[in-house]
């Protein structure tokens, strides 16, 4: 299979997956047209907030499944919406705990529901405060809703307890490394390289990457072995990418990734490049200015200065080509059938290319 | 079956329930150990801010599934206990939005976190918004979780699938109800009587009483005419219910009730008895103390008298007695078993006996 018709594949599960999503939302603004006006915009913000991603979780899903011979890719795309749903849900919840009222330059729903309650006239604490509440509802909408998806995929009873223990498996990890993440972010002592690891893991790759990939098999009835295996490969190319993401997020370029490169270093984000910087002597010279909430242009250039000097870019870069070459020899095992090793090279090796 | 044995019954329903809750907590406390000791508690909290109630939901599903002849008894517990656990996600949540950090005189999981940080010398802001960033994790999880105990139940496919769409309904009203009640918070308008009694039911009364209802209903293979019953049964006496809860806010005894009479005043909730009192003329002389956050006992005194004195507490609890009246005339439907309506009529006796 050539990366033309890989392509083809990947758009062609996400026209399925955006198919099942529209359909979901659509019934939910229908049922909320009868609780009034106000309903049906808060499904709509949820909805918009869930739209216009890259699918990334359900290609995930959709690609093991018929890599491993699965053909009912319709509930193949109920099982990969069920992942959206959950990545909203956790998305729209996170940006409550840490007090974010936009994502990607957006307004996410707290975001949205502030802006509409300023131009109002309502003072902004008071738009600030409905907004997070509107976030909390819809959130909980989102979640319940992830559930919902996977048990109208209308696979059979074994398969369901399965992808549902799997998905509360994600939901688990990504609760338990939301907590750790919150302690990261009330104390001012800095965490360990290894600790910051972990909590991404948990955060983030378990539901991204190890999940989905594992749902996909179940759903295609694979055997335990190859379940394994991917939760193997899910677990180290999830790593590798958010220690990328924590990479582009100093060092990336704005306009190729839809993400500052001041923002992580205004809020003082606990990863890995900073984790490994504060053991270096060139900490001394920036602990001042990361976390610093009005870092200026000028100061955000020394700081990612020191983090070459230091060591912490290569340090943090060669981390993430570690992890990523361990999810490529976790798909060199000979359980996994080729097509599965065609599917999720370029996976591999699209979050290498990341680094540059 | 007199009053005697109905009373023996109920608490053997609650130890069912609470077995239920004792298994689910301990299972995921054993699971949660292998994240760290911070997430073992973090289950913890959640535990001590599940257990202790009266059960009142999980009563409601397993009256309604014995008195229509359900025999499986463990099910209908795992039922019970979801609609237990989908009650404390809402609670848990709702207490985010509304900023509360104690229930009942008790710390809940935004407290006891809050309380953790700020023993541990952490500043009170911060450790505020660690509580309510825990309370936004911890009710995550409860919800999840409510979905997955119906799933657990061991209930038929179809079954369950009447059940996942009864507590889909439970949870899309009350997100609708509590997407009212924040918008109710940030005006400075009153809303009308009416409007109150819609919000009410749809936040608190369509989970607590008809769904659950409903379940021990569908649970029991019951002809959809009874559970349309239950469900017009359930509406009115949530809704009686919700409004002797705001009377009792006022007007209620603490050491009966548990809840204070004065919190609803200084907070300026709007009630039925709020929203009544607006459309009197002895309005003009408490409107400012309405919604007061340092009112006195000596002016919740004046505003408990004005109330009385405009008719606003007579009106409500007329309504009160309306909506129970309604309630127990539906159980006169003769397609409704005798044992049922012994089951429920005490019900809505305990809801009139509270209006004194």
């Amino acid at each position: 299979m050539n990366a033309q018709r890989l392509h083809a594949l990947s758009l062609e599960r996400q026209r399925q997956v955006d198919a099942v999503l529209d359909r979901f939302f659509s019934l939910a603004k229908n049922r909320a047209a009868s609780f009034g006006a106000e309903y049906v915009k808060l499904w709509e913000t949820l909805e918009s907030n869930t739209v216009g991603g890259k699918r990334f979780r359900p290609r995930m899903v959709m690609a093991a499944y018929e890599a491993l011979g699965g053909t009912d890719s319709e509930a193949a795309a109920y099982v990969g919406a069920a992942f959206e749903l959950l990545h909203t849900a956790l998305i729209v919840h996170d940006d409550v705990i840490d007090r974010d009222f936009s994502r990607r330059g957006i307004p996410n729903v707290s975001g949205s529901y502030r802006d509409i309650a300023t131009t109002a006239g309502i003072p902004i604490p008071t738009a600030e405060h409905r907004g997070m509440s509107a976030a909390v509802i819809a959130g909980d909408l989102a979640l319940f809703n992830a559930y919902r998806l996977i048990d109208r995929s209308g696979v059979a009873d074994g398969t369901r307890s399965r992808l549902l223990e799997i998905m509360d498996d994600a939901l688990f990890a990504s609760a338990a490394g939301e907590l750790i993440d919150v302690d990261f972010s009330i104390t001012t002592k800095m965490p360990k390289v290894q600790d910051v690891l972990a909590m991404e893991r948990l955060k983030t790759a378990v539901y991204s990457f190890e999940c989905p990939l594992q749902a996909g098999a179940v759903l295609a009835g694979a055997d335990e072995s190859i379940v394994e295996v991917l939760g193997a490969f899910g677990r180290e190319i999830g790593v590798a990418y958010q220690i990328v993401d924590d990479l582009l997020g100093v060092f990336g370029v704005e306009t190729e990734t839809g993400k500052t490169t001041i923002g992580d270093l205004r809020e003082g984000k606990r990863t890995v490049l900073i984790a490994h910087a504060t053991t270096t002597p060139q900490w001394a010279g920036i602990r001042h200015l990361v976390g610093k909430p009005d870092l200026s242009l000028d100061e955000a250039t020394v700081v990612r200065a020191a983090l070459e000097v230091s060591g912490s870019r290569a340090f943090t870069e060669a981390l993430a080509r570690v992890h990523a070459g361990r999810a490529l020899t976790s798909l060199e095992r000979p359980v996994l059938p080729e097509r599965l090793r065609v599917e999720l090279t370029p996976v591999a090796d699209d979050v290498l290319s990341r680094v540059k």
